[in-house]
Protein backbone atom coordinates (compact mmCIF):
# COMPACT_ATOMS: atom_id res chain seq x y z
CA UNK A 1 0.00 0.00 0.00
CA UNK A 2 1.45 3.33 -0.90
CA UNK A 3 1.78 6.55 1.64
CA UNK A 4 -1.20 8.10 -0.12
CA UNK A 5 -3.47 4.59 -0.05
CA UNK A 6 -2.57 4.70 3.63
CA UNK A 7 -3.76 8.06 4.19
CA UNK A 8 -6.87 8.10 2.10
CA UNK A 9 -7.65 4.52 4.36
CA UNK A 10 -7.04 6.22 7.68
CA UNK A 11 -8.93 9.43 6.38
CA UNK A 12 -12.27 7.02 5.21
CA UNK A 13 -11.85 5.18 8.16
CA UNK A 14 -12.13 8.51 10.33
CA UNK A 15 -14.81 10.37 8.63
CA UNK A 16 -18.10 10.11 9.92
CA UNK A 17 -20.06 11.65 6.78
CA UNK A 18 -19.47 11.05 2.86
CA UNK A 19 -20.84 13.62 0.33
CA UNK A 20 -21.51 13.03 -3.04
CA UNK A 21 -24.72 14.70 -3.47
CA UNK A 22 -24.91 18.89 -4.80
CA UNK A 23 -28.08 18.57 -2.64
CA UNK A 24 -26.91 17.67 0.51
CA UNK A 25 -27.41 20.42 2.94
CA UNK A 26 -24.02 21.01 4.20
CA UNK A 27 -22.91 21.58 0.76
CA UNK A 28 -25.89 24.36 0.50
CA UNK A 29 -24.57 25.74 3.88
CA UNK A 30 -21.49 26.08 2.47
CA UNK A 31 -22.32 27.74 -0.73
CA UNK A 32 -24.32 30.50 1.54
CA UNK A 33 -21.03 31.00 3.33
CA UNK A 34 -19.79 33.30 0.04
CA UNK A 35 -22.17 35.89 1.47
CA UNK A 36 -21.15 37.92 3.93
CA UNK A 37 -24.35 38.50 6.10
CA UNK A 38 -24.63 34.66 6.02
CA UNK A 39 -21.18 34.55 7.54
CA UNK A 40 -21.83 37.32 10.11
CA UNK A 41 -25.26 35.69 11.08
CA UNK A 42 -23.34 32.03 11.53
CA UNK A 43 -20.06 33.22 13.43
CA UNK A 44 -18.83 31.17 10.54
CA UNK A 45 -16.30 31.42 7.62
CA UNK A 46 -14.34 28.66 5.43
CA UNK A 47 -10.71 28.26 5.26
CA UNK A 48 -9.32 26.55 1.86
CA UNK A 49 -4.89 25.30 0.82
CA UNK A 50 -2.73 23.73 2.61
CA UNK A 51 -0.67 26.64 4.20
CA UNK A 52 -3.85 28.66 5.19
CA UNK A 53 -4.93 25.89 7.64
CA UNK A 54 -1.91 24.94 8.64
CA UNK A 55 -1.29 28.41 9.89
CA UNK A 56 -4.85 28.41 11.24
CA UNK A 57 -4.77 25.31 13.11
CA UNK A 58 -0.92 26.10 14.38
CA UNK A 59 -3.02 29.16 15.83
CA UNK A 60 -5.02 26.70 17.70
CA UNK A 61 -8.21 27.68 15.48
CA UNK A 62 -10.08 24.48 16.00
CA UNK A 63 -12.43 23.91 13.02
CA UNK A 64 -16.27 22.41 12.86
CA UNK A 65 -15.62 20.70 9.94
CA UNK A 66 -13.32 19.44 7.90
CA UNK A 67 -14.31 19.00 3.75
CA UNK A 68 -11.75 15.82 2.54
CA UNK A 69 -11.91 15.50 -1.55
CA UNK A 70 -9.32 12.05 -1.71
CA UNK A 71 -9.07 12.26 -5.12
CA UNK A 72 -7.36 15.74 -4.93
CA UNK A 73 -5.38 15.49 -2.11
CA UNK A 74 -1.38 15.37 -2.37
CA UNK A 75 0.97 14.58 -0.08
CA UNK A 76 1.59 17.79 1.51
CA UNK A 77 -1.37 17.23 2.59
CA UNK A 78 -0.91 14.44 4.99
CA UNK A 79 0.70 16.18 8.56
CA UNK A 80 -2.41 17.93 8.14
CA UNK A 81 -5.27 15.09 7.70
CA UNK A 82 -3.13 13.98 10.73
CA UNK A 83 -3.86 17.14 12.93
CA UNK A 84 -7.41 16.83 12.01
CA UNK A 85 -7.96 13.25 12.36
CA UNK A 86 -6.77 14.40 15.82
CA UNK A 87 -9.05 16.84 16.30
CA UNK A 88 -12.04 14.82 14.88
CA UNK A 89 -11.20 12.67 18.07
CA UNK A 90 -11.22 15.59 21.18
CA UNK A 91 -13.29 18.61 19.90
CA UNK A 92 -16.26 18.56 17.75
CA UNK A 93 -15.03 18.69 14.33
CA UNK A 94 -16.73 16.78 12.04
CA UNK A 95 -14.41 15.13 9.23
CA UNK A 96 -16.25 14.89 6.09
CA UNK A 97 -15.40 13.43 2.64
CA UNK A 98 -16.85 14.62 -0.87
CA UNK A 99 -16.62 13.83 -4.44
CA UNK A 100 -14.42 16.35 -6.60
CA UNK A 101 -17.99 17.52 -8.00
CA UNK A 102 -18.74 18.77 -4.56
CA UNK A 103 -15.56 19.98 -3.87
CA UNK A 104 -15.64 22.20 -6.44
CA UNK A 105 -18.94 23.84 -5.63
CA UNK A 106 -18.04 24.10 -2.34
CA UNK A 107 -14.29 25.14 -3.00
CA UNK A 108 -13.57 29.18 -3.65
CA UNK A 109 -10.12 28.64 -5.32
CA UNK A 110 -9.06 26.01 -8.07
CA UNK A 111 -5.82 25.05 -5.85
CA UNK A 112 -7.09 24.46 -2.40
CA UNK A 113 -5.68 20.89 -2.98
CA UNK A 114 -8.67 19.17 -1.85
CA UNK A 115 -9.18 20.59 1.73
CA UNK A 116 -11.85 23.23 3.02
CA UNK A 117 -11.94 23.60 6.72
CA UNK A 118 -15.75 25.87 8.60
CA UNK A 119 -13.89 27.71 11.41
CA UNK A 120 -15.57 29.99 13.62
CA UNK A 121 -14.99 33.85 13.78
CA UNK A 122 -11.86 35.16 15.61
CA UNK A 123 -12.04 36.23 18.93
CA UNK A 124 -11.37 40.26 18.56
CA UNK A 125 -12.08 42.83 20.98
CA UNK A 126 -9.76 45.53 22.45
CA UNK A 127 -8.75 44.31 25.60
CA UNK A 128 -7.94 40.37 24.28
CA UNK A 129 -4.56 42.04 22.27
CA UNK A 130 -2.06 40.56 24.38
CA UNK A 131 0.11 43.93 24.76
CA UNK A 132 4.26 43.99 25.71
CA UNK A 133 5.33 46.91 27.35
CA UNK A 134 6.71 48.90 24.12
CA UNK A 135 3.64 48.03 22.05
CA UNK A 136 3.39 48.23 17.88
CA UNK A 137 0.05 48.14 16.43
CA UNK A 138 -1.46 48.69 13.12
CA UNK A 139 -4.16 50.43 12.56
CA UNK A 140 -5.92 49.70 9.78
CA UNK A 141 -9.53 52.43 9.12
CA UNK A 142 -12.05 51.57 5.74
CA UNK A 143 -9.93 49.00 4.25
CA UNK A 144 -12.72 47.25 1.71
CA UNK A 145 -10.52 45.38 -0.48
CA UNK A 146 -9.68 41.90 0.83
CA UNK A 147 -6.47 41.95 -1.23
CA UNK A 148 -5.68 44.99 0.43
CA UNK A 149 -6.06 43.82 4.13
CA UNK A 150 -4.44 40.18 3.03
CA UNK A 151 -1.39 42.30 2.46
CA UNK A 152 -1.04 44.34 5.12
CA UNK A 153 -1.58 41.10 7.38
CA UNK A 154 1.35 39.59 5.58
CA UNK A 155 3.40 42.61 6.35
CA UNK A 156 2.02 42.65 9.94
CA UNK A 157 3.36 39.22 10.30
CA UNK A 158 6.57 40.02 8.80
CA UNK A 159 7.06 43.02 10.69
CA UNK A 160 6.34 41.27 14.14
CA UNK A 161 3.32 43.61 15.39
CA UNK A 162 2.20 43.29 18.40
CA UNK A 163 -1.62 43.40 16.88
CA UNK A 164 -3.81 44.49 13.67
CA UNK A 165 -6.68 46.39 14.15
CA UNK A 166 -9.48 46.98 12.74
CA UNK A 167 -11.72 49.89 12.81
CA UNK A 168 -15.06 48.33 12.22
CA UNK A 169 -17.21 48.87 9.24
CA UNK A 170 -16.82 47.88 5.44
CA UNK A 171 -13.71 45.57 6.29
CA UNK A 172 -14.94 42.39 6.79
CA UNK A 173 -11.99 40.34 7.87
CA UNK A 174 -13.43 36.96 7.73
CA UNK A 175 -14.03 37.42 3.79
CA UNK A 176 -11.87 34.24 2.64
CA UNK A 177 -10.46 36.20 0.30
CA UNK A 178 -8.82 38.35 3.06
CA UNK A 179 -7.38 34.81 4.22
CA UNK A 180 -6.35 33.46 0.81
CA UNK A 181 -4.74 36.96 0.48
CA UNK A 182 -2.88 37.05 3.59
CA UNK A 183 -1.42 33.58 3.11
CA UNK A 184 -3.17 32.48 6.49
CA UNK A 185 -1.44 35.20 8.40
CA UNK A 186 -5.06 36.42 9.28
CA UNK A 187 -4.72 33.70 12.33
CA UNK A 188 -0.73 34.74 13.05
CA UNK A 189 -0.96 38.14 13.69
CA UNK A 190 -2.90 39.32 16.65
CA UNK A 191 -6.52 40.66 15.48
CA UNK A 192 -8.86 43.36 17.52
CA UNK A 193 -11.90 45.25 15.75
CA UNK A 194 -13.83 48.05 17.15
CA UNK A 195 -14.92 51.37 16.21
CA UNK A 196 -12.88 54.36 15.30
CA UNK A 197 -13.75 56.17 18.69
CA UNK A 198 -13.25 52.91 20.32
CA UNK A 199 -10.04 52.37 19.24
CA UNK A 200 -8.94 56.11 19.81
CA UNK A 201 -9.90 56.23 23.47
CA UNK A 202 -8.14 52.71 24.04
CA UNK A 203 -4.97 53.62 22.39
CA UNK A 204 -5.01 57.06 24.46
CA UNK A 205 -5.59 54.93 27.64
CA UNK A 206 -2.58 52.71 27.08
CA UNK A 207 -0.69 56.08 26.60
CA UNK A 208 0.43 54.37 23.13
CA UNK A 209 1.84 57.42 20.31
CA UNK A 210 -0.95 57.65 17.61
CA UNK A 211 1.01 57.84 14.30
CA UNK A 212 -1.22 58.95 11.15
CA UNK A 213 -0.38 58.35 7.51
CA UNK A 214 -1.65 60.64 5.01
CA UNK A 215 -1.08 62.40 1.60
CA UNK A 216 -1.46 65.81 3.64
CA UNK A 217 1.05 64.91 6.53
CA UNK A 218 3.34 67.69 7.44
CA UNK A 219 5.77 65.14 9.15
CA UNK A 220 8.14 63.07 7.13
CA UNK A 221 7.53 59.50 8.45
CA UNK A 222 11.40 59.17 10.13
CA UNK A 223 11.01 61.96 12.04
CA UNK A 224 8.92 60.82 14.75
CA UNK A 225 10.76 58.74 17.33
CA UNK A 226 9.24 55.55 17.48
CA UNK A 227 11.26 53.48 19.58
CA UNK A 228 8.22 53.58 22.46
CA UNK A 229 4.91 52.31 22.54
CA UNK A 230 3.43 53.13 18.56
CA UNK A 231 0.46 52.62 16.39
CA UNK A 232 0.91 53.50 12.86
CA UNK A 233 -2.66 54.07 11.63
CA UNK A 234 -3.76 53.30 7.51
CA UNK A 235 -6.69 54.64 6.01
CA UNK A 236 -8.20 53.20 2.92
CA UNK A 237 -6.76 54.21 -0.33
CA UNK A 238 -10.09 55.70 -1.94
CA UNK A 239 -11.03 57.36 1.28
CA UNK A 240 -8.39 57.96 3.26
CA UNK A 241 -8.24 58.58 7.14
CA UNK A 242 -11.43 60.17 8.57
CA UNK A 243 -11.72 63.26 10.81
CA UNK A 244 -11.10 61.47 14.08
CA UNK A 245 -7.68 60.31 12.79
CA UNK A 246 -6.42 63.40 11.51
CA UNK A 247 -7.32 65.33 14.41
CA UNK A 248 -6.23 63.16 17.34
CA UNK A 249 -3.03 61.66 15.94
CA UNK A 250 0.12 62.80 17.38
CA UNK A 251 1.48 63.04 14.41
CA UNK A 252 0.33 62.70 10.76
CA UNK A 253 2.84 61.26 8.96
CA UNK A 254 4.18 62.02 5.04
CA UNK A 255 5.96 59.59 2.83
CA UNK A 256 7.50 61.74 -0.19
CA UNK A 257 6.45 60.66 -3.21
CA UNK A 258 8.05 61.98 -6.58
CA UNK A 259 5.53 60.62 -9.31
CA UNK A 260 3.17 61.52 -11.56
CA UNK A 261 0.64 58.87 -10.70
CA UNK A 262 1.10 59.78 -7.02
CA UNK A 263 -0.30 57.50 -4.73
CA UNK A 264 2.02 54.55 -3.23
CA UNK A 265 -0.90 51.88 -2.87
CA UNK A 266 -1.77 50.76 0.77
CA UNK A 267 0.19 47.62 1.39
CA UNK A 268 3.36 49.58 -0.22
CA UNK A 269 3.30 52.55 2.10
CA UNK A 270 1.83 50.05 5.21
CA UNK A 271 5.19 48.20 4.76
CA UNK A 272 7.56 51.52 4.41
CA UNK A 273 5.90 52.58 8.37
CA UNK A 274 6.22 49.07 9.96
CA UNK A 275 9.46 48.85 8.67
CA UNK A 276 10.75 52.80 9.77
CA UNK A 277 9.15 51.60 13.39
CA UNK A 278 12.12 48.47 13.21
CA UNK A 279 14.79 50.07 11.98
CA UNK A 280 14.58 52.75 14.72
CA UNK A 281 13.96 49.63 17.22
CA UNK A 282 16.41 47.53 16.51
CA UNK A 283 18.49 50.79 15.68
CA UNK A 284 20.17 48.90 12.45
CA UNK A 285 21.69 52.20 11.11
CA UNK A 286 25.08 50.95 9.32
CA UNK A 287 24.97 53.19 6.54
CA UNK A 288 24.83 56.72 8.04
CA UNK A 289 22.82 59.21 6.35
CA UNK A 290 24.44 62.54 5.24
CA UNK B 1 -27.09 72.76 -24.79
CA UNK B 2 -25.27 72.12 -21.44
CA UNK B 3 -21.66 71.08 -21.41
CA UNK B 4 -22.34 66.88 -21.70
CA UNK B 5 -23.93 67.48 -25.09
CA UNK B 6 -22.02 70.16 -26.52
CA UNK B 7 -19.32 67.08 -25.64
CA UNK B 8 -21.13 65.11 -27.19
CA UNK B 9 -21.99 67.12 -30.42
CA UNK B 10 -17.88 67.73 -30.43
CA UNK B 11 -17.17 64.28 -30.60
CA UNK B 12 -20.13 63.09 -33.15
CA UNK B 13 -19.05 65.70 -35.53
CA UNK B 14 -14.95 64.85 -35.42
CA UNK B 15 -15.71 60.74 -35.19
CA UNK B 16 -14.97 58.77 -38.12
CA UNK B 17 -16.97 55.96 -37.69
CA UNK B 18 -19.87 54.97 -35.57
CA UNK B 19 -19.82 51.49 -34.60
CA UNK B 20 -23.05 49.47 -33.18
CA UNK B 21 -22.74 45.80 -34.68
CA UNK B 22 -20.88 42.76 -32.43
CA UNK B 23 -19.99 41.74 -35.75
CA UNK B 24 -17.28 44.86 -36.89
CA UNK B 25 -13.94 44.10 -37.85
CA UNK B 26 -12.88 46.49 -35.55
CA UNK B 27 -14.64 44.83 -32.69
CA UNK B 28 -13.20 41.40 -33.61
CA UNK B 29 -9.87 42.68 -33.38
CA UNK B 30 -10.22 44.55 -30.07
CA UNK B 31 -11.37 41.05 -29.05
CA UNK B 32 -8.93 38.98 -29.79
CA UNK B 33 -6.15 41.62 -28.44
CA UNK B 34 -7.68 40.23 -25.08
CA UNK B 35 -4.85 37.59 -26.18
CA UNK B 36 -0.90 38.35 -25.28
CA UNK B 37 0.09 36.49 -28.57
CA UNK B 38 -1.61 38.42 -31.01
CA UNK B 39 -0.85 41.99 -28.62
CA UNK B 40 2.79 40.84 -29.32
CA UNK B 41 2.11 39.97 -33.16
CA UNK B 42 0.26 43.65 -33.69
CA UNK B 43 2.38 45.19 -30.82
CA UNK B 44 -0.68 47.09 -29.48
CA UNK B 45 -2.66 47.11 -26.63
CA UNK B 46 -5.33 49.15 -24.77
CA UNK B 47 -5.33 51.30 -22.08
CA UNK B 48 -9.40 52.12 -20.40
CA UNK B 49 -10.27 54.36 -17.30
CA UNK B 50 -10.12 57.89 -17.23
CA UNK B 51 -6.85 58.76 -15.15
CA UNK B 52 -4.86 55.94 -17.17
CA UNK B 53 -5.35 57.17 -20.44
CA UNK B 54 -4.77 60.72 -19.25
CA UNK B 55 -1.48 59.21 -18.09
CA UNK B 56 -0.62 57.69 -21.27
CA UNK B 57 -1.64 60.79 -23.12
CA UNK B 58 0.66 63.19 -21.07
CA UNK B 59 3.46 60.69 -21.18
CA UNK B 60 3.07 61.44 -25.46
CA UNK B 61 1.84 58.28 -25.89
CA UNK B 62 -0.27 58.54 -29.37
CA UNK B 63 -3.37 55.84 -29.68
CA UNK B 64 -3.96 54.63 -33.23
CA UNK B 65 -7.58 54.64 -32.15
CA UNK B 66 -9.67 55.54 -29.57
CA UNK B 67 -13.21 54.63 -28.62
CA UNK B 68 -16.02 56.32 -27.28
CA UNK B 69 -19.45 55.55 -25.72
CA UNK B 70 -21.02 59.04 -25.33
CA UNK B 71 -23.74 57.71 -23.27
CA UNK B 72 -21.00 56.10 -20.40
CA UNK B 73 -18.90 59.42 -20.62
CA UNK B 74 -18.78 61.67 -17.69
CA UNK B 75 -17.73 65.13 -17.07
CA UNK B 76 -14.60 63.83 -16.45
CA UNK B 77 -13.18 63.11 -19.38
CA UNK B 78 -13.59 66.21 -21.22
CA UNK B 79 -10.34 66.98 -20.85
CA UNK B 80 -9.14 63.48 -22.43
CA UNK B 81 -11.73 63.64 -25.04
CA UNK B 82 -10.54 67.47 -26.31
CA UNK B 83 -7.25 66.21 -26.47
CA UNK B 84 -8.00 63.36 -28.72
CA UNK B 85 -9.90 65.11 -30.84
CA UNK B 86 -6.87 67.80 -31.82
CA UNK B 87 -4.73 64.47 -31.77
CA UNK B 88 -7.50 62.98 -34.20
CA UNK B 89 -6.44 66.01 -36.37
CA UNK B 90 -2.79 65.85 -36.79
CA UNK B 91 -2.34 62.47 -36.32
CA UNK B 92 -3.36 58.77 -37.31
CA UNK B 93 -5.55 58.40 -34.48
CA UNK B 94 -9.36 57.31 -35.56
CA UNK B 95 -12.13 58.33 -33.21
CA UNK B 96 -14.45 55.63 -33.33
CA UNK B 97 -18.30 56.37 -31.37
CA UNK B 98 -19.75 52.86 -30.12
CA UNK B 99 -22.52 51.93 -28.75
CA UNK B 100 -22.92 50.50 -24.73
CA UNK B 101 -23.44 46.89 -26.27
CA UNK B 102 -20.16 46.85 -28.15
CA UNK B 103 -18.47 49.09 -25.26
CA UNK B 104 -19.12 46.39 -23.18
CA UNK B 105 -17.59 44.08 -25.48
CA UNK B 106 -14.62 45.62 -25.85
CA UNK B 107 -14.08 46.61 -22.30
CA UNK B 108 -12.20 44.66 -19.89
CA UNK B 109 -13.65 46.80 -16.93
CA UNK B 110 -16.81 47.33 -15.70
CA UNK B 111 -15.50 51.08 -14.40
CA UNK B 112 -13.72 52.34 -17.43
CA UNK B 113 -16.09 55.54 -18.02
CA UNK B 114 -17.28 55.13 -21.98
CA UNK B 115 -13.46 55.49 -22.94
CA UNK B 116 -10.83 52.79 -24.28
CA UNK B 117 -7.92 53.41 -26.98
CA UNK B 118 -5.31 51.06 -28.33
CA UNK B 119 -1.99 52.23 -27.93
CA UNK B 120 1.39 50.72 -29.44
CA UNK B 121 3.70 48.38 -27.25
CA UNK B 122 6.27 50.94 -25.85
CA UNK B 123 9.68 51.43 -27.17
CA UNK B 124 11.67 49.69 -24.24
CA UNK B 125 15.37 49.29 -24.99
CA UNK B 126 18.37 49.40 -22.15
CA UNK B 127 20.17 52.07 -24.11
CA UNK B 128 16.80 54.34 -24.25
CA UNK B 129 16.69 54.61 -20.65
CA UNK B 130 17.68 57.92 -19.77
CA UNK B 131 19.97 57.79 -17.20
CA UNK B 132 21.09 61.07 -14.77
CA UNK B 133 24.60 60.57 -13.45
CA UNK B 134 23.79 58.47 -10.58
CA UNK B 135 20.92 56.68 -11.53
CA UNK B 136 18.60 54.70 -9.40
CA UNK B 137 17.20 51.63 -11.41
CA UNK B 138 14.85 49.12 -9.91
CA UNK B 139 15.39 45.78 -12.08
CA UNK B 140 12.29 42.66 -11.85
CA UNK B 141 12.95 39.43 -12.54
CA UNK B 142 10.38 36.67 -13.47
CA UNK B 143 7.03 37.92 -12.00
CA UNK B 144 4.20 37.18 -13.44
CA UNK B 145 1.62 38.38 -11.93
CA UNK B 146 -0.21 41.84 -13.31
CA UNK B 147 -1.13 43.07 -9.66
CA UNK B 148 2.27 42.51 -8.77
CA UNK B 149 3.76 44.61 -11.48
CA UNK B 150 1.42 46.64 -11.57
CA UNK B 151 2.18 47.27 -8.16
CA UNK B 152 5.44 47.55 -8.32
CA UNK B 153 5.12 50.10 -11.02
CA UNK B 154 3.15 52.78 -8.98
CA UNK B 155 6.07 51.92 -6.12
CA UNK B 156 8.61 53.13 -8.72
CA UNK B 157 6.91 56.56 -9.65
CA UNK B 158 6.24 57.44 -6.26
CA UNK B 159 9.51 56.44 -5.50
CA UNK B 160 11.31 58.71 -8.45
CA UNK B 161 13.23 56.06 -9.88
CA UNK B 162 14.99 56.55 -12.97
CA UNK B 163 13.90 53.34 -14.76
CA UNK B 164 12.51 49.95 -14.19
CA UNK B 165 14.13 47.51 -16.04
CA UNK B 166 12.16 44.23 -17.10
CA UNK B 167 14.08 40.97 -17.61
CA UNK B 168 12.64 39.51 -20.18
CA UNK B 169 10.42 36.12 -19.87
CA UNK B 170 7.17 35.50 -18.14
CA UNK B 171 6.42 39.01 -17.57
CA UNK B 172 4.06 40.69 -20.04
CA UNK B 173 4.23 44.46 -19.14
CA UNK B 174 1.71 44.88 -22.00
CA UNK B 175 -1.65 43.12 -20.26
CA UNK B 176 -4.29 45.66 -20.03
CA UNK B 177 -4.40 44.74 -15.94
CA UNK B 178 -0.88 45.86 -15.24
CA UNK B 179 -1.60 48.92 -16.90
CA UNK B 180 -5.06 48.83 -14.44
CA UNK B 181 -3.22 47.94 -11.19
CA UNK B 182 -0.04 50.52 -12.31
CA UNK B 183 -2.84 53.49 -12.49
CA UNK B 184 -1.44 54.22 -15.52
CA UNK B 185 2.06 54.27 -14.33
CA UNK B 186 3.41 51.60 -17.05
CA UNK B 187 3.54 55.29 -18.89
CA UNK B 188 4.80 57.88 -16.56
CA UNK B 189 7.67 55.01 -15.08
CA UNK B 190 10.86 54.56 -18.13
CA UNK B 191 10.92 51.20 -19.19
CA UNK B 192 13.16 48.67 -20.32
CA UNK B 193 13.05 45.28 -21.18
CA UNK B 194 16.10 42.80 -22.03
CA UNK B 195 17.31 39.35 -20.92
CA UNK B 196 19.01 39.12 -17.01
CA UNK B 197 22.32 38.63 -18.97
CA UNK B 198 22.26 41.93 -21.18
CA UNK B 199 20.65 43.98 -18.47
CA UNK B 200 23.87 42.55 -15.82
CA UNK B 201 26.43 43.11 -18.81
CA UNK B 202 24.75 46.85 -18.98
CA UNK B 203 24.78 47.50 -15.39
CA UNK B 204 28.08 46.44 -14.71
CA UNK B 205 29.07 48.21 -18.08
CA UNK B 206 27.20 51.89 -16.42
CA UNK B 207 29.21 50.59 -13.20
CA UNK B 208 25.95 50.55 -11.47
CA UNK B 209 25.97 48.81 -8.12
CA UNK B 210 23.80 45.97 -7.83
CA UNK B 211 21.62 44.63 -4.77
CA UNK B 212 19.32 41.71 -5.34
CA UNK B 213 16.60 41.23 -2.68
CA UNK B 214 16.49 37.42 -1.47
CA UNK B 215 15.20 35.74 1.60
CA UNK B 216 19.04 34.07 2.04
CA UNK B 217 20.67 37.40 2.05
CA UNK B 218 23.14 38.28 3.97
CA UNK B 219 23.39 41.62 4.11
CA UNK B 220 20.76 43.95 6.42
CA UNK B 221 19.25 45.86 3.58
CA UNK B 222 20.21 48.94 5.37
CA UNK B 223 23.99 48.42 5.42
CA UNK B 224 24.84 49.47 1.93
CA UNK B 225 25.53 52.73 1.08
CA UNK B 226 23.12 53.17 -1.71
CA UNK B 227 23.70 56.82 -2.32
CA UNK B 228 25.84 56.17 -5.62
CA UNK B 229 24.24 54.45 -8.84
CA UNK B 230 22.39 51.75 -7.57
CA UNK B 231 20.08 49.29 -9.00
CA UNK B 232 17.60 47.11 -7.10
CA UNK B 233 16.87 43.50 -8.31
CA UNK B 234 13.53 41.89 -7.22
CA UNK B 235 12.67 37.84 -8.20
CA UNK B 236 9.08 37.07 -8.34
CA UNK B 237 7.65 35.78 -4.49
CA UNK B 238 7.71 31.76 -6.33
CA UNK B 239 10.96 31.74 -7.73
CA UNK B 240 13.09 34.15 -6.27
CA UNK B 241 16.15 35.68 -8.25
CA UNK B 242 18.11 33.31 -10.64
CA UNK B 243 21.70 32.63 -10.32
CA UNK B 244 22.69 35.15 -12.28
CA UNK B 245 21.64 37.63 -10.20
CA UNK B 246 22.58 35.66 -6.79
CA UNK B 247 26.35 35.30 -8.21
CA UNK B 248 26.28 38.84 -9.60
CA UNK B 249 25.38 40.90 -7.16
CA UNK B 250 27.28 43.19 -4.76
CA UNK B 251 25.12 42.38 -2.36
CA UNK B 252 22.51 39.92 -1.50
CA UNK B 253 20.29 42.10 0.63
CA UNK B 254 18.07 40.72 3.55
CA UNK B 255 14.84 42.41 5.16
CA UNK B 256 14.74 41.10 8.58
CA UNK B 257 10.99 38.83 8.78
CA UNK B 258 9.92 37.99 12.50
CA UNK B 259 6.82 36.18 11.47
CA UNK B 260 5.03 32.78 11.24
CA UNK B 261 3.77 33.42 7.64
CA UNK B 262 7.34 34.61 6.59
CA UNK B 263 6.69 36.45 3.47
CA UNK B 264 6.42 39.55 2.72
CA UNK B 265 4.64 40.30 -0.65
CA UNK B 266 6.82 40.97 -3.83
CA UNK B 267 5.42 45.07 -3.74
CA UNK B 268 5.84 45.51 -0.14
CA UNK B 269 9.53 44.01 -0.47
CA UNK B 270 10.15 46.52 -3.21
CA UNK B 271 8.78 49.78 -1.42
CA UNK B 272 10.96 48.96 1.85
CA UNK B 273 14.26 48.86 -0.13
CA UNK B 274 12.98 51.73 -3.35
CA UNK B 275 12.22 54.03 0.28
CA UNK B 276 15.41 52.96 1.76
CA UNK B 277 17.17 54.26 -1.18
CA UNK B 278 15.51 57.44 -0.83
CA UNK B 279 16.12 57.87 2.70
CA UNK B 280 20.32 57.62 2.18
CA UNK B 281 20.06 59.83 -0.75
CA UNK B 282 17.95 62.31 0.76
CA UNK B 283 19.41 62.21 3.92
CA UNK B 284 16.03 62.49 6.27
CA UNK B 285 16.98 60.70 9.56
CA UNK B 286 16.15 63.03 12.13
CA UNK B 287 15.47 60.45 14.21
CA UNK B 288 18.68 58.91 15.28
CA UNK B 289 18.85 54.97 15.70
CA UNK B 290 20.33 53.91 18.64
Amino acid sequence: MSPKESMQNAILSASALEISSLQNTRVKNLVKLTKRRERDQQQLTTVEGVREIDHALAAGVIPTAAYICLPLLNEEAAPIVVHLQQLAKTTHLSLVTVTPAVFSKIAYRGDSGGLLVVVPYLRRRLEDLPLPSTPFLVVVEGVEKPGNLGAILRTADAAGVDGVVICAGATDIHNPNVIRASLGALFTVPIAEASSAAVLQWLRAQQIQILAATPVGATLYTTPDMTGPVAIVMGSEAQGLSPVWLTAADYLLKIPMQGVVDSLNLSAATAILLYEVIRQRQGFDPHPTR
